[in-house]
């Protein structure tokens, strides 16, 4: 088994793809004296990521590589190629709820990386992800841009798509 | 370990829950003679949803009880109870995606079950979230909507959110 495709249980970060038109995400939410405030992209891919508790930065590099370089994002010939090559905007989402495991009704979120070290993981991850962007010459030339959630917070996110293309990767 | 918490690989569905503000699917592409059709839902629940090569119509009812009554939805008093005691609307989306295994810089749905048998499967499921609904007093007293995709084809979807709050369960 590559270590790609661990079974949910024994892995160590859980992210949800999808390919979206547009989508707008809240990074600060409004307060008595100001309003909220929200980031942007165009066509391209959501990051819904989620890290668990024997998450360790060593694994942000190969997620960084598998995310971005797997081919899941529509190119206008109705070819599927990634999201480098598109080139695409890129949009990251913190999710710890996909962490999340069913017991009766409730989910439970023992299996959770500790909110501290998530919060570093999450930088990096999004480190990484605008070093790969900005090295990469189509995103660059495209001017092709890189959003992210604020850590920890609500996620008020509103998303358009041309079909999702929904996939779950572990890792 | 129970049977909802089967690890990735091992499972007969995956089904990924979002809650939602208002959502919008195509459910008919357009075509030289007619505009595309759409359905909406207002504050509710999108299930996307994924049968696997194993599943058998027997794992539906299951699925069903424990979609709807997993404690997912946020109320107006910020607590969460069951897209049932909400109640709220539901969206169910056809994502054979979410069976995708990752191989190098591809994605492989072998795991995924037969085109024929994924139709019926998703068909019973659709039935039995009706019944549910319809049997459950706060949802048919308010009048609230079970919408659903068209099996097979490309999801044109479009969601707004006051946090996703995205879950996976395996079945």
């Amino acid at each position: 088994m590559s270590s790609n495709s661990q079974p949910v249980g024994l892995s160590n970060a859980r992210v949800v793809m999808q390919q979206c038109l547009s989508a707008r995400l809240q990074v600060k939410p409004p307060s008595d004296t100001s309003e909220a405030e929200y980031v942007e992209i165009g066509k391209g891919l959501l990051i819904y990521l989620c890290f668990l508790k024997d998450a360790t930065v060593d694994i942000v590099d190969r997620m960084v590589k598998t995310i971005l370089g797997v081919k899941l994002s529509e190119s206008d010939d109705g070819k599927y190629t990634s999201i480098l090559d598109l080139p695409g905007d890129v949009l990251i989402i913190p999710q710890a709820t996909l962490g999340g495991k069913i017991k009766g009704k409730q989910m439970q979120y023992h299996g959770n990386v500790a909110k501290q070290k998530g919060q570093e993981l999450y930088s990096a991850f999004i480190e990484q992800c605008e070093l790969s962007m900005k090295s990469n010459a189509k995103c660059s030339e495209g001017s092709k841009l890189l959003k992210f959630g604020t850590y920890g917070n609500r996620q008020v996110l509103s998303i358009v798509t041309n079909g999702p293309y929904t996939h779950l990767i572990e890792f």
